[in-house]
């Protein structure tokens, strides 16, 4: 048998292979750490190397590409891999999806072996069937000489395909959120994720928040409709993104996760959200619903399902418990506190053996919206800002600033207060009364538009000045003090201190990228956490990813909707005025 | 309170009534038998009675005419309750419907109890919902005042209905032959039966036999969408036909079970039946099948449910394992046989531990098929038939007869073998060869179309002669010889003697009719078992109404599906011998 070498760049690694084997066989033997996200069937493209040195010098697939003579092999950095480990909760489960692919090779019927083609085809633990499956059955197993595939959920027959198609089986995540939908394409059967793709919520066209949307959805006649159709029809977009530049198709996905707020849910199943705004805020349902994805119009394969993952109250979603599950908050023995910062404050307090929730009106001054310069957490806002001897800031993306963000919009309000400009009843001081080191600032307060404002950049990207205002601070405030009384109401009902908890989980694009300094000092989380704060990224989304990859991940968030109790703040007398005290910073 | 008189005739019964009372309530003060299959809805019309004296003289419902005055009250002869003893097998269960409704009068949502719609629904029991139920769900409730009826079918939620409607609740039982289709329309809430529909298989017209029809479905482009509609066409035809006369409508109806042999219940799902007739035999599935209404074209409530009953086999259907539901074959210590003879002979043998199974290719002889002037058991046949000093014989419906029935068929031959017309080989005797007693019957046989044939009568309703002839004769033998093979086949496998069988359950409408001394004569039944035969009638049909009335009947005749273990004649060397032998009268 012919060797060959192949050395791998930058690295200057020597590898030994025999002739004809693939690249990916020779990682395998040398355990070189390589991702094939397909199993090596060709279809992802996702494992692109470049030979640099041998007889046609290209990109190539390492799966499909054979060694026939000595080659130098350029291996790019995995960028995908890293996007992965930002995510602070991405963690390994046995690979168990929620629908499974299974090959079969049956054995012919005979005159001794007469079991029915469903027999035949399920073993002898009866599967259920339904019509479809029946209908196609015995031409599909004849015609495959008996070689099939099955698709399964639980006990459910969802489809035969001829021959082994079982390394071709996609999933797709989705966190639809009020804003912006994610959706994470991962391979079934190797748990690798293929593709990331995100879109605004088109729903915003009609109202940036929950309640326009429920409005929309109760008061028009055909508004649900709309809102529904918007959103079904960004995830087909979104699928199609996910698969664009793969070989894999749509059919190649038979299993579907969605988590959302419990509006966003409502409005993707075309379920009336009326009663979710008015007293007592009840929804419709709050078990997880499995629908068939034809019915609903999602895109995937035909006989495909759509899992929407359970909801705990109104406005508490199935984002929160799919970050619950993602940051494991049934497992822990001591306290453990997790918090998403959106529109809303969703927040999870407990330990394996009680978990408590709410969610506190925390007004959208986080994600940009009400504030004079609020902006998204995209290129152009400020997200990070230091006064000491002057102000500094960072700019996403580099550039010149366009807005604030929340993250920014955090760190100045934290950096006002220390230096004395904002007081800790959220005023705003007037110039003529600075004195002492913050005198330097003075010229950056003044009044734009009929409210005392700080200037932080007058060279912009928009050729306005970006600054924050007197009503940008009570935001904040209003902000802070409902997610701080929150924390509290929790820590009452559990009947535990702020020192019992060990971790802090900020979920979320803005408690990814808060400084926790920040969010101590303005008291939005009590100081003596600051050095338990861990950010764990989108965790609802990878929660969404966990109930796809595996069935037990899934039916635990089933346990932990059920498990959680929740605490309705606005039945409590003592809430607003806790409210009021937090309100100071 | 001021009390009156109802007088029952003709029995001339003095019964004391309240003012106001209806007859319904007295009735039953009283504990006089009398049936109101819709509970006293009024729906049903089926407790009508006539007042023969009182203010105005006219025909009333029981269960609504008031009494106000003293009055005479004639009562009908409960002519449905004698048809329903008519089947041998009849017996009562406690009412536990495969589809359940329930009323259910729910607390209004509270900021105290705020759970979703649909846990105040379903109760903190967690049942399944469709997409359907959920969209309806906030509007349905809250207009009906929070006072709703389940529809249920294990833990899934089918459909809500506002208010208490828990009494209109109806199902429909289907017994598909191949000739005949029966339909039983069941009022779930009592357990009575309302009506009782049949008609010809429409399918009939495209061939008699299971086979024609496998034929034009797996040969033809349309051939199973043409069986598949016409089914499902007579279904919908024979549901409303039930209805008719009550005032209950198709939309009360949420449940339905079909029963009929494999082949039948292939076509009925259209699900190809080509390999039913190809060796091994194999059909695509056995297991029950579920099946939305709606999806079926079955015009009952479109959230209502269609239930296709477990087969065993290719040519043992759900047909059998209904009849065995209806016989309990399930519930014995000694041993039984259960033999439905149509255009197949299916026999299960065995005890409470162990049920063997077998088709026979028995042929059509007894339904009338391929003998010379067969007809089913209808008007104008002979279906018996006696030679003893004279030949005498008796015609359904009176008046002269038309052709001859399976038991009269069946009784001919058997007494043409006693007056020795007939010998053992089944050879009919030439005229001019018999002497002694049978010399009297000697100008009845002559030359017919070429073929030896012995005349019953002369004067028919047809003009032409009634009559048997030596072919008839032969196929008399082959089923004859066909079943007796089945039964020394399951006795030799489950290891026991003919005395070892402590009862015959004889089914079908032949089953019901022959003479149990002419089927042991002929050797179609062994001699030893002549005084244990018991007629069940059609227990098909009371297997399919048993589990639309009890989910634990339905459950167990999926359990009777399973553990009844079949035997393929067909593969089995010693059956050719045994059926040559069994050819022999």
């Amino acid at each position: 048998m012919k060797k060959y070498t192949v050395t791998l760049m930058p690295e200057n690694l020597k590898l030994q292979a025999v002739e004809n084997a693939t690249l990916k066989d020779v990682f395998g033997e040398y355990g070189i750490k390589f991702e094939f996200p397909c199993a090596g069937t060709g279809k992802c493209k996702k494992c692109k190397v470049r030979i640099v040195k041998g007889s046609s010098e290209d990109e190539v697939l390492a799966c499909r590409f054979k060694v026939t003579e000595d080659v130098v092999v350029e291996i790019p950095k995995m960028e995908q891999k890293h996007e992965i480990l930002e995510e602070g909760v991405e963690r390994e489960v046995e690979l168990d999806p929620l629908v499974k692919k299974r090959y079969a090779e049956l054995p012919p019927p005979s005159l001794e072996d007469n079991r029915d083609d469903l027999k035949r085809l399920t073993g002898n633990v009866p599967l259920k069937s339904n019509l479809k499956v029946l209908r196609e059955l015995p031409e599909k197993i004849r015609e495959s000489e008996f070689k099939v595939t099955l698709v399964t959920w639980k006990d459910e027959v969802l489809a035969i395909e001829k021959g082994d198609t079982s390394l071709v089986h996609l999933g797709m995540a989705f966190d639809i959120g009020t804003t912006t939908i994610a959706g994470y394409l991962l391979n079934l059967s190797t748990g690798a994720e293929i593709a990331r793709v995100s879109a605004l919520n088109p729903q915003t066209k009609f109202g940036t928040d929950v309640i326009s949307r429920i409005n929309l959805a109760s008061q028009t006649p055909d508004g649900l409709e709309k809102l529904h159709r918007e959103v079904v029809n960004e995830l087909n977009n979104l699928i199609e993104k996910a698969l664009a530049g793969t070989d894999f198709k749509r059919e190649d996905i038979y299993a579907v996760t969605t988590v959302g707020n419990t509006t966003m849910q409502h409005l993707f199943l075309k379920v009336q959200p009326k009663y979710l705004a008015l007293a007592p805020y009840v929804p419709v349902f709050s078990e997880p619903v499995v629908v068939d994805a034809a019915e609903l119009g999602i895109r995937i394969n035909p006989d495909g399902k759509v899992f929407a993952m359970p909801n705990i109250a109104g406005f508490v979603g199935a984002d929160t418990v799919s970050a619950a599950l993602a940051c494991e908050m049934d497992k822990y023995d001591e306290l453990r506190l997790l918090i998403d910062i959106g529109t809303n404050g969703e927040m999870v307090l407990g330990t394996k053996d009680k978990l408590l929730a709410c969610s506190t009106a925390a007004g959208p001054a986080f994600e940009g919206v009400h504030i004079a310069c609020g902006m998204r957490g995209a290129t152009g806002a400020i997200d990070h800002v230091k006064i000491e001897e002057g102000l500094k800031y960072t700019v996403i993306g580099g550039g010149k600033p366009a807005g604030i963000c929340g993250s920014g919009l955090l760190d100045i309000v934290a950096e006002l207060l220390k230096v004395g400009i904002v007081d800790k009843r959220g005023r705003m001081a007037k110039p003529e009364t600075i004195s002492g080191p913050a005198e330097i600032y003075k010229d950056r307060l003044r009044d734009i538009n009929g409210f005392l404002s700080f200037v932080l950049e007058e060279d912009t990207a928009t050729g306005q000045p970006v600054f924050v205002n007197q009503k940008d601070i009570r935001e904040v405030q209003l902000a802070k003090g409902a997610i701080a009384a929150g924390i509290q109401i929790l820590l009452e009902f559990f009947g535990a201190e702020v020192e019992d908890i060990k971790e802090v989980f900020l979920a979320g694009a803005f408690g990814n990228y808060l400084k926790p300094e920040s969010a101590c000092r303005i008291g939005l989380i009590p100081p003596e956490l600051e050095g338990r704060i861990k950010p764990v990224g989108n965790a609802a989304g990878v929660g969404a990813k966990l109930a796809l990859l595996s069935e037990r991940e899934y039916e635990r968030a089933v346990r932990l909707s059920q498990n959680i109790h929740y605490i309705e703040l606005s039945a409590l007398p003592q809430f607003s005025q806790i409210f009021a005290k937090k309100i100071v910073f």
